[in-house]
């Protein structure tokens, strides 16, 4: 039996082995021309980390008005870069194209759009591949982890930076909505509306899951290297197989089933354990296409950062607690080589139980549980508190009933969660079945539902 | 950072490399004490496939009338053996351990239950790590590609050589549930009634893709090496992986949020890449319960058949003109060298296509549509001809809400082209969220709702 697909793999770590023998080592990562922002100023991290200074990647549209008061953040999925939109320094498609233009969702004849590069991203911000200046050498895995809170905040750098006080809103979706709560929950003077597309209050069991599938995957490929492999050979089968788990997570059964039902990509060939039916074309595609463009420790503590996530009171307030205790380290000088990033050698050396998780025969069942099959009632009063900050902020919660990855039940969670706060303006709407199979990856794709919810929404 | 998860890993690497030096090879798999039937009569399979002889291994439990009219012949899901139940030759406990027994769901005092290791499987049946009798090599991924009627057809002959005639019914989940009705679709004169317990009638995209990426996981594991590691380190990590996003597919998101929630493992230690969420160690367990407990070949071939799996005519048809083409084979001499298990060196060479697939801007949408999302018009004629065979059995068909593998959708499909094509005996149950919230899981382990159904089913 033949195995192409195990042939191309193969194929690919040849010819990167040859070509950085020929032209040294690989490129960084790159969408084209950005603006960077650096802050000299150490910035402490919820976790206990600190970056000495950091560097943000970002891109504007629009005009900024004379009074700063026409200024949209907008936040990104995962791996996206700040090249949401062309531009005349980079004519390249950015990934909301069709989003943000005159006349379109983020208007630019009326607001001043602004998206960055996430803080632990590769596309220019400080990540994982970026340079410790402590030693001169990349953090690689001896990056501090991250939370959302911490990308907000560096964001937030950059808007004092850039003067900016208030924003006229704050918009996101996927990680991009965890943020754009986020920001809500920390900054909430300095912020006008929020738009949430397809995100939500916390990271879920479920979603932790998928999650986990894709980081396991991917530190299983030996090129992985525990994250020391800059100047090596890249994990790029590990993040192919890694993307593919990630694309069947952001799409949905009935689009598959509409676009390829069981055709197969060579009907006339005998079936094969290498890719055969044409969906498992398309998600090999899906994985070679983005196999050597994203930074494998980037996905790595991006994706950890998501699963951190949670706006409940309980952990804001253990995080806090945290906060002052490693305040000290802001005044502290470090060494170089005890540090890396701020404590790592103290931080993410947990080890498993060593009693295995056993089986329940049954789970728990009782008023506890709610309608939407999440969250239990101490639960929601939790959220409750923690969105507290945000209840005068008009928010527009978008979801999307096919999405698998960010069910249309917790983003009910964020509306319901926000109006228990005693938000009186939530606007909450979902794209039912009727308008998009999509799934999770509709907010790239859905220019007219989403893209319409979210201008009326901000121009109201 | 340390990385426990992986070096778990590596120790059972070196674990296996130090343990087969000193005792030799790997013992083979096995759950127990089983009957074994060998037919020395060459099968011919769907795909052009010859295995001159094969083992299907079975376990009894009741016992047969005189009239052999009260058998059930019980079908597994992908990874199980014949083992079903203790009994006295070994008292491991089965699968369906709470589901067999006397009063129980399959009732040993009225019934006699077979439950068979399937064609291609681990557990004592003919497989990919059986000796090849054409070399005396073990087939590896020389074993032909199989289909679910293939599996069907040894079973067959099992009951062929017991002297049963007509089966009382023929019972099964998930895989199993394929299984059940393609023996109807296959020997309908043979079968009193049907059991399909979250089945499908064709595997449908997304279910291939989610099983795509457990093979794609398993082959890109080096151990695997093409298919041939017997005597030497199996594709244990592959195997894990692999098992973690089955675990994730087989269960559903409102269980782990009841569970698990956002329960860490250890809340005292910070968080780290390795599994950190007790739902990733609940993950990891499950992967390393598994990753030796199964052979990784067996899982490739039988998870492929499975997408292979389709009773719309078309492929029947299609599937019948080519076994008219093969059936020469039956009759010819093989020489050792060139056709191990019939012809394999022409099958399975696919290419992949050299275009590779672009994305649609939209999925196709308008009255072809059905309201489950699933199938259209042309499909569902296609699927009615396909189960018209069946159209006299009485059926049970039982679907879970909370299933993610096998949707509910899928089982209305099933119960509505069965009556479509006539059959006025079609019972359908779903068990919506407020009565499982196991996923597609609830087969193993809701004995009342699921048992209550078989057995009324089975008694009236």
């Amino acid at each position: 039996m033949s195995f192409p697909c195990l042939d191309a793999v193969e194929s690919r770590t040849k010819e990167i082995v040859s070509r950085s023998a020929t032209s040294g080592p690989e490129p960084s990562y790159t969408t084209g021309v950005h603006k960077e922002f650096t802050s000299k100023d150490p910035l402490l991290l919820d976790y206990g980390g600190i970056l000495k200074e950091f560097t943000i990647a970002y891109e504007t549209w629009g005009k900024m008005s004379v009074g700063k008061s026409n200024v949209i953040l907008l936040h990104t999925g995962l791996s996206a870069s700040s090249h949401a939109k062309s531009n005349e320094d980079n004519p390249r498609l950015g990934w909301w194209e069709k989003f943000i233009g005159p006349g379109l969702a983020l208007d630019t004849d009326r607001f001043h759009v602004i998206c960055t590069n996430v803080l632990g991203g590769c596309y220019g911000s400080t990540g994982p591949a970026s340079i410790d200046p402590a030693d001169g050498k990349r953090y690689a895995t001896r990056f501090p982890i991250l939370t959302m809170s911490d990308m907000v905040r560096a964001q937030f750098r950059l808007l004092d930076a850039l003067g900016v006080g208030k924003l006229m809103a704050s918009v996101g979706a996927s990680m991009g909505g965890m943020q754009s709560l986020a920001a809500g929950v920390l900054y909430p003077d300095r912020i006008g509306r929020i738009v949430s597309i397809s995100g939500c209050v916390r990271s879920h069991p479920y979603s932790i899951a998928l999650r986990h599938a894709q980081r396991q995957v991917l530190m299983a490929d030996t090129n992985w290297n525990r994250g020391f492999y800059y100047g090596g050979v890249p994990p790029h089968l590990g993040m192919k197989l890694a993307r593919q788990i990630a694309t069947v997570t952001y799409r949905s059964g009935p689009e598959w089933e509409q676009r390829f039902g069981r055709q197969r990509a060579d009907p006339s060939r005998p079936p094969a354990l290498c890719p055969d039916f044409l969906i498992e074309t398309y998600l090999d595609h899906a994985g070679e296409k983005f196999c050597l463009e994203y930074d494998a420790n980037s996905l790595l503590y991006v994706s950890k950062a998501m699963d951190l996530f949670d706006l409940g009171v309980t952990n804001q307030d253990s995080i806090r607690k945290s906060r002052q205790k490693n305040k000290h380290k802001l005044l502290k000088t470090y060494s170089s080589d005890s540090e890396h990033g701020g404590g790592e050698s103290e931080v993410c050396s947990l080890s498993l139980p060593t009693v295995p998780y056993t089986e329940q025969q049954q789970p728990s069942k009782g008023s506890s549980q709610t309608e939407s099959g999440g969250g239990d009632a101490v639960a929601s009063d939790d959220l409750v508190l923690g969105l507290f900050p945000m209840r005068n902020i008009p928010t527009l919660v978008l979801g999307v009933e096919s999405d698998i990855l960010f069910p249309a039940w917790q983003q009910r969670e964020i509306a319901d969660t926000l109006r228990k706060a005693g938000n009186t303006n939530v606007k909450h709407v979902e794209l039912g079945q009727d308008v998009s199979l999509f799934g999770h990856d509709s907010f790239l794709l859905d220019v007219k539902n989403i893209g319409g919810s979210v201008k009326s929404f901000l121009e109201e």
